[in-house]
């Protein structure tokens, strides 16, 4: 063998399996099917992340947040396990305006962002045997993370035809005796779609009579533009116990500070009859936290962000996704029944008989990539094979010539 | 049950287990049994942060860029799963100084902390059977880490009488065809000692003839004050190949930034041939990133840091090292018979014959925290029972101060 020696070690392909199923992955693959010599700049429609698009730029008084923490030298040490007190109180009060009950600091656990959090709560989840359900489509980290720590999936739809509401009757179906917890993302990625009050009163009923927590991914959280407001989950913590997970990535436009949370919405104390508090933190002892400086500017950033950066962002996203509902009604053979309310994205559905010579959604996009320098997201990567992800958070102006680039190939590629 | 319902979800036993063998977890049994009429300050020797020391206050030349980062507007997007190219060409730069080769940036992905960089090691490597070996004493995040993925602990002592040198024997005596990976810690956590080059050569050759990698812990990097300079594992990555963890926490006394490294030492390509680095990208690829704004400041942290600053902790470092030896001497029941070089530690063991009613380090521990508000760590903590693991990275009036109340408590419960 190599270096004349055998060694003993070798690489792990679950690992590579598991990672082979992230957004990141896909995204990858169709930016190495760019064509280099096409002179045009890329429009990026596949992404979860604006913060480089100037309309989008994060406010300076979150910036000051946390660059006052960091000169101030009294944050350089390690955090505690669960998360400094001052940023645990601030995200509770920041969660409790719209809740009926008060959250304690105790109810919050800091995360590296809220990819962090999910790892947490699917590694608390995952004992031999259990299975969670989640959404299809949906956010395929979860799958990955499930995956890695050996727990069962299983999937209840989506329905596009009910605005993209959870197949309740499907959750009762799907879930036994082994089922521990189901997730719902709300606003929804890949769908764009809000919940309303009653659909997650019904969740919420359905995940107590199967005897099952609920995991609430708000990671977009407020960002909603329609006529549906947004309802947390952990309204309904009296019913079922919610474990949610949020960040300020997305409302503040700031993926890059790694900085989210983990919360238990449990007015009624069964997390911690049933230990699952105990296991967070016992996990949370063997990880990394999220740095202290940026812990200590979170009261900051809660308090003192101004209504308007938020009103100015949901204009902007409200514009865009009227943009691309306009845009997406010149493509015969791309179909978007629901307009979207809320995240940064919406789900269209592709019409493959009216496309010649085109095989799938991950063609379409290795081709689109190829011709047009436009990523967008085959939807087979959140769940939905056929499908397209498009993400219009992009400056206007590029989602403009971004879905003009679309539309000219699918006419290119239209059968005649 | 509770709420009139039968919850299946359920804690995870194993997860409170790992964290029980935490420092942290010790450490917060320890500060729970402190007293709190007792009207003097605690003085922490049980730590491995000095950061809220005057002394060790970092330069503002690192939170320079930090801040030039954050304020740039540049980086409050996503990081590449590997880390982002500026800073992996810096750390590459940085440590290719101490090598006969140049490392490349992409042998070097960035990580949350060295925490997560050993938790991707350990990820990595645990497959169905595999085993590794752990320095006794040790760090015991290894083995909760390598606890929770399953992956097999074998112990190889540290010997006093050599300097806290590795057994190497003991290392080829319990090796076997299972066995992937050593580990050593240099500059020595618990211990103080720094290896020579030469004993690193010997491990080097002693892990190329079992055919095992070996994982390099060089968080205390540099962190030498005696007599033997500190001499980079990768320098032997020819004998064999070899995984280095680091980070900024120590050298610069920033912890809580969390920005560590992984490092690839690997000039004969073994890690890509047997598929390493692929499971660690992949492993990467699920896992949350350090804050990009604290990456892009990396560049400027490692080259326009003062040689001056390194100097100066150096020389407060040693001087605390003279005082600990020199009051430790003092304490008849403590017997400190290698005087650190390295890190912030030292290890004394405990003559309990010498003391009245006091069963062993754990017991000592708790009573020195109530009667003289004197945290140190037992040394079971770290793998060696009935021995002191002491830090001396405090401010000297603090040290002073805090071994005064240790040889207070000593005399107090000396046998007559």
């Amino acid at each position: 063998m190599e270096n004349g020696r055998k060694w003993k070690f070798q690489g792990n392909e679950g690992l590579t399996t598991a990672s082979s199923i992230s957004i990141r992955g896909v995204l990858n693959m169709l930016m190495d099917n760019l064509n280099q010599d096409d002179p045009r700049v890329v429009i990026p429609l596949g992404h979860g992340d604006p913060s480089a698009f100037p309309s989008f730029r994060t406010p300076s008084v979150a910036e000051d947040g946390v660059v006052r923490a960091l000169r101030s030298g009294q944050f350089n040490c390690y955090s505690s396990t669960v998360g400094i007190l001052p940023a645990r109180r601030a995200v509770a009060e920041y969660l409790s305006r719209d809740l009926p009950y008060k959250l304690s600091p105790d109810d919050i656990f800091m995360t590296t962002g809220c990819t962090q959090a999910i790892e947490v709560v699917l590694t608390v989840l995952a004992q031999p045997g259990a299975n969670i359900l989640l959404p299809r489509p949906g956010y395929p980290f979860y799958d990955a993370r499930a995956s890695h720590s050996g727990l069962e999936v299983r999937y209840f739809d989506l329905l596009p035809e009910k605005g993209w509401e959870v197949d309740l009757k499907a959750v009762e179906d799907i879930a036994d005796e082994n089922t521990v917890a189901m997730v719902i993302i709300n606003p929804g990625n890949p769908c764009g779609n809000v919940f309303s009050y009653s659909h997650l009163k019904q969740v919420a009923e359905t995940a107590r009579k199967v005897g099952i927590m609920v995991i609430a991914d708000e990671v977009y959280g407020h960002q909603v533009f329609g006529s549906t407001p947004f309802t947390p989950m952990g309204l309904f913590g009296s019913i079922v116990p919610v474990l949610t997970v949020g960040s300020i990535s997305k409302r503040w436009i700031v993926p890059g500070w790694r900085l989210g949370w983990l919360v238990t919405n449990d007015p009624e104390g069964i997390f911690k009859e049933t230990g699952i508090v105990e296991s967070i933190k016992g996990y949370l002892n063997i990880s990394s936290d999220p740095p202290t400086f940026i812990q200590a500017g979170v009261p900051h950033i809660l308090s003192r962000t101004d209504d308007e950066f938020f009103s100015r962002i949901i204009c902007v996203l409200r514009e865009a996704a009227d943009i691309c509902d306009a845009k997406l009604k010149e493509i015969p053979c791309i179909n978007c029944r629901n307009k979207p309310e809320g995240s940064m994205f919406v789900m269209a559905k592709l019409d493959l008989s009216l496309l010649d010579g085109i095989k799938n959604d991950i063609d379409f996009c290795l081709r689109l990539a190829k011709e047009e320098s436009v990523i967008v997201l085959p939807g087979v990567a959140v769940g939905l094979k056929d499908w397209l992800r498009i993400t219009f958070a992009v400056e206007p102006t590029s989602l403009e010539d971004g879905l003009s680039r679309v539309k000219a190939f699918c006419k290119r590629h239209a059968k005649h």
